[in-house]
């Protein structure tokens, strides 16, 4: 564990060390969550993202894990580089079907993980950061998968009563940009593009959402 | 991968190198499945079984994939040699409560490990060694928790319309036992102490219910 706060955690989240969980992670300590937080490396191409997360957990002084879950099959264009990333698409395209960076089971393995430390924390809140633009695209960023994913893991603990918490479930990226603004989210440090380069790349549909998100919100984003 | 079935794996089976998972292979294999083999190092004591399951896999020409998941968290007599392991409990003690050898949230990473691979593989079917003697004690093991499991997988793939299937569910050792041995299913390579040792214990629940399971059929352990 990096650091310690001085409270005991009352919660786990899952930091990525992109925009939104950073945003996720400042509104729960504004809200008086002290999450302890998970972050996971899958074998993800953009492991840079972790180093990110490193310092967003650092910059309130909480207890972050991070968990080498090597996936042993690909299946994605975020786990192989062989899949084709899809590139400068249309806000249009981005919003329908599901693409190639779509992970199997990411969310599920994810969620999966952080209940278990959660359990051995006695904390009952788990926080992530999914939200609309993900939920038009990934099945595992829908509200009826969180409930019935919520369901299963009261059945399947001692403990139980674990709430899945996803805040800007709703939230356009424009409006996650202006919150995190509002929060004081060390945005310079969040990190979004999938490409797996020393700089974003600009082309992938997570650098196109984050661009045209500051844009839409009136703001410079500090990482480029 | 070890090695590989002529044929292109049809399910994905998660095998500890148990005595039940083991049966539960051999009974999938002679029932037209060819299964790929998953097992997790999480961190258990007891991680000497994963040799045992490299031969069980092996045995049927299968593919197989270790996937190292080290929780960085405790919380079970299973991960942490200072949490006292249960020893010589009668049955009837063992039958009651939730055991300090409950891992939190166990079979759900396990179960969305296999469903990342399953998924991956566009294999609809995912068996577990989970029967009647566990879900006394262990949450993860009850028949609404596999239902609720299923279907929020279902919810968060691409592909959904998975089945989790445990065919112990309701038999009771001496049932798996004497199906294993009916199905020929290798018993000198299954491995059930839970205590770590380089041979069992003879103490541990898992040691008491299996010595007992082979008393009540009428047969000789050739692991003892």
């Amino acid at each position: 564990m990096a650091s310690r706060s001085p409270l005991k955690p009352n919660a786990v989240i899952l930091l990525s060390g992109g925009l939104d969980s950073a945003t996720v992670l400042y509104w729960a300590y504004q809200n008086g969550y002290r999450p302890a937080c998970l972050t996971v490396q899958y074998g993800q191409i953009h492991a840079r993202e972790i180093q990110n997360a490193k310092k967003i957990a650092r910059s309130l002084k909480l207890p972050h894990e991070i968990c080498h879950v090597p996936m042993p099959w690909k299946g994605s264009a975020l786990l192989d580089r062989k899949i084709k990333m899809p590139r400068n698409r249309s806000f249009n395209a981005i919003g329908h079907g599901i693409p190639a960076t779509y992970v199997p089971a990411r969310n599920t393995i994810l969620l999966s993980l952080a209940l278990g430390w959660a359990e051995t924390l006695k904390a009952k809140t788990i926080f992530i950061g999914a939200h609309q633009l993900d939920y038009s695209g990934y099945p595992d960023c829908r509200p009826e998968y969180f409930q019935a994913l919520q369901r299963a893991f009261n059945k399947g603990t001692k403990m139980g009563r674990f709430k899945i918490v996803a805040p800007l479930l709703k939230k356009d990226k424009a409006q996650i940009i202006r919150l995190a603004h509002r929060l004081g989210v060390p945005l310079q440090w969040t990190w979004s593009c999938y490409s797996g380069g020393a700089q974003p790349c600009g082309t992938c549909d997570s650098c196109r959402l984050r661009q045209a998100g500051f844009e839409k919100a009136g703001l410079k984003d500090p990482v480029q």
